[in-house]
């Protein structure tokens, strides 16, 4: 049993050295031929879905599109879900990440950026950036939309979506692709891998290239591999 | 309550005046320039959607895509069934639409093009493009899948799924896109406005505009009209 994670490709704001989160912004040229690339290396070894899983931001949407394109497979369901988003990084969406490690210095930069349960500031109930106010979140439980998260508050959305659906498909024996983040899969591998708090910090996920996940019958893992590298 | 009803863009073999039926060929720029002028059509007059529907055929399903991307709608859940594909064209798919008549005369084709309970020369059961040979069927109860269809065929198979799955979304108050096929919306449509057998024969969906209907609230069909023509 296999399940397949990818991690989207460059977005125009990581090239501008910018906090994402849950900003709706698309992929660049490069992020575009990293998901081709991806489609193409999951084609020539060989590996088929039956379902495919993403968030609601169009920068794992498009990934994962340009990936079924690459491998013929328009056709397949997918399913989104914002539980899939990356990180909420609150007050920082928008900033410059050396603007802010000049003003509050590296190592609260770092810590914000990788530790497991630090939150980065809150956006303001009142910000327009407060997902309740965006379409699509429009039918959502406002009380469960983030105004700031840590990667634990991440965990605790992920984790349980992916122990509720995606988990029900793999263990009926069907091929998983999953179009997200670099947040929400630190999340994913933290729990398939067992992975601790401190040991999580160092953990980081490649753009763009496939990372296939083994499982036993029971659903135990085995192992893991990035594939093309 | 609306329902808006797209015909996909040209395609490939529309050009090449080859019978297309079930067989996966993608948009030509055409196409993708027909698509993209819907999707802008429909942002500036306003409509928004909340569920979407489309085939297992590329032309349809990227066709929508991009409509998706002008709306800034990426997020949008997006439900693909073979019940909204094209009509299969049995044998005649992949052959050109002049040699046929050539071969069998202008009546002959104009029957098998137009007529409602026609159907035209069907696929050998070993034919490699039956329909259950393909990776998108392999799920499917073969004994469902086709090997030709008369548009009263087709029409057999997309109103129930309109009735089963669609009309309960509207009946709950969704905004529903459904970007679909010439046969397949001309079957749609003719139970919409319930069309005779007869009258059906000169009904010709435009590619790439909206088809909007309107509907009172016990669902009767009020009005329809095209935008942006």
């Amino acid at each position: 049993m296999k399940l397949v994670l990818i991690r989207h490709g460059e977005s125009i704001w990581n090239k501008e050295n910018l906090f994402t989160g849950w900003t709706d912004v698309d992929l660049d040229a490069e992020g575009v031929s990293e998901a081709t690339k991806a489609g193409d290396t999951l084609r020539e070894q060989g590996f088929d879905f039956d379902i495919c899983y993403t968030s609601y931001l169009k920068r794992a949407i498009n990934t994962l599109n340009i990936i079924l394109t690459r491998l013929d497979r328009e056709w397949l369901p997918v399913y989104k879900s914002w539980k899939l988003n990356e990180r909420h990084y609150g007050a920082l969406q928008g900033l410059n990440k050396s603007a802010i490690a000049e003003q509050y210095g590296e190592e609260q930069l770092e810590l914000w950026r990788r530790s497991f349960d630090t939150r980065p500031p809150a956006l303001e109930e009142s910000d327009e950036r407060n997902p309740k106010f965006a379409t699509p979140y429009r039918n959502e439980d406002p009380s469960l939309l983030p105004l700031t998260e840590s990667l634990k508050d991440t965990f605790d959305r992920v984790v349980p979506y992916f122990n509720e659906v995606i988990k029900r498909d793999m263990e009926n024996r069907k091929h998983v692709l999953v179009a997200a983040h670099g947040n929400s899969l630190r999340a994913l591998v933290k729990h398939l891998e067992n992975i601790s708090d401190q040991d999580i910090v160092e953990v980081e996920i490649p753009v763009g290239v496939p990372l296939v996940y083994e499982f036993d019958d029971s659903m135990n893992f085995i192992k893991k591999y990035y594939l093309g590298q």
